[in-house]
């Protein structure tokens, strides 16, 4: 199938190696050339503009950055939107704003061209193993089209709703992870404080209620102080920031979303925005005055 | 084996029954003789007060609500303590301060008597179906010699320190389960007020970073407002308390515990003190002005 890929970054390329290797034409575009050269070498045809992406094939995917960066590549004077022909699907795999999502869904209707928002989760371990959660919000007969694509790219593939349903459930998805890391921070700094050994405080509650995977994966991080991304800091600090704004636009309270997003905020103030997001720990760590 | 206990709650019931059923001797005390009753119909010998119950025994366990009340059974004018021979072995498995803790097992020291702190978790079904952890804190020794009797109560049995870190890590336990709690309570409201199917949801994340047995079993839960326990309001609103005053008396910063604390105190406001304490969801529910 011919597919236009925008995005070459930690998520978009092993996701566009993936559709390449299953024998799709890949059509791409991006500003930065030195980022696109692998995706050429594998077989990909590079464009010059969104729009001759759009106008090459029938299905374009988007993984950038943010909502700014979504809005001018589909909506842009050189975007997808005018080489887009009636019934060309694009389908983003960003993480933004649902507010702005459902608007260019609604711009893209006009035009008869239609919009899936499916952003991710598993980091780039997921996008490189083909083992990602797939949120996708837009109308059902579209997502049944896409879905022999999707799995090629991911695992767990829910149709959650309309327009912006993916990215509400992504937005649900980083709070959970969010408050399930402060949860397992907060543990080990109090088990340290005590004097209790915090491996074997992980290790008793591995089997019982408390377990879980971030516990696991995380928990085990959060000790051995490693936190090579992973899924950075800045990208949860984004994240974070569209979740307040649903919650402010939607009239939501979230008192325990607003302490991870100022966590994400002490996080990026102390220079950790590389760090994986579980990083979170060091947050709590230094309001002790340990760690760096 | 000639084995005490005292303690006849929704957890302290199953758990002597199970002694019972692997053939030891109990000697039990209580001050409801109600609640008693089926114990002896199980075959335990009813004793007038705990100083007899270490009388007759080497090992006795305590399965009661409160620090207050395992103070007064083990070091009060009719407790253990005054029964129980030198070489003797107090278990108790209620959850209650670590401090207290500490300063219970060097009082019994000076008699010659041990002490393990063992909290569990698993709740009623837990202690039923003998399938809860164990966190264990006190001498490697003792805890060695009465593994075997942790292996009838439960399976994921940890010895994690000295006395008061089995509390300690209780501590930890409630933690993880209230932010856990939390978080899931936060995402089926983002959701269900961005006109998201909540129920898709919960599908979505369940295959992804943010899966856990929490979301799996307390996530219906919230879904079917079906809040009977398992483990009720007030138990994890008590257990709060004793993880803010560990908190205080560590001076461990815990902004998301303080947080779990102060929802635990909005449900027993509203009288919800008998739900299961995944009951947090009508609490966030309450301030928009959904429920009851």
């Amino acid at each position: 199938m011919k597919i236009g890929f925008i995005g070459s970054g930690i998520m978009g390329r092993p996701m566009a190696e993936n559709l390449l290797r299953a024998g799709h034409q890949l059509f791409v575009y991006g500003r930065r050339f030195d980022r696109l050269e692998p995706m050429l070498v594998a077989g990909a045809l590079g464009k010059g503009t969104p729009t001759e992406v759009a106008a090459e094939s029938d299905i374009t995917f988007t993984v950038v950055s943010d909502t700014t960066d979504v809005e001018q590549i589909i909506l842009g004077d050189r975007g997808l939107v005018h080489g887009a022909r009636p019934g060309h699907t694009i389908v983003d795999m960003s993480t933004v704003s649902p507010a702005a999502t459902r608007r260019i869904a609604a711009a893209l209707a006009e035009r008869g061209v239609h919009m899936l928002d499916a952003p991710v989760s598993g980091g780039e371990t997921g996008a490189r193993e083909s083992t990602l959660s797939i949120m996708v919000g837009g109308e059902a007969p579209i997502f049944e089209k896409i879905r022999p694509l999707f799995e090629i790219l991911g695992k767990n593939i829910v149709h959650v709703g309309g327009h912006g349903a993916g990215q509400v459930v992504k937005c649900c998805n980083q709070i959970v992870v969010g408050l399930t890391f402060e949860g397992v921070a907060e543990a080990i700094l109090l088990a340290r404080r005590n004097g209790v050994d915090p491996v074997k405080m992980r290790e008793a509650l591995l089997g019982g209620f408390a377990g879980s995977r971030i516990l696991e994966v995380h928990g085990q991080r959060m000790l051995d102080a490693n936190y090579k991304p992973g899924f950075k800091v800045k990208l949860h600090h984004k994240d974070m920031a569209i979740v307040m704004d649903n919650a402010q636009e939607t009239a939501t309270p979230l008192p325990g979303a607003a302490l991870i997003a100022q966590q994400m905020n002490a996080l990026m103030g102390a220079g950790d925005s590389e760090l994986d997001s579980s990083a979170i720990m060091r947050a709590l760590e230094r309001l002790v005055g340990e760690g760096k």
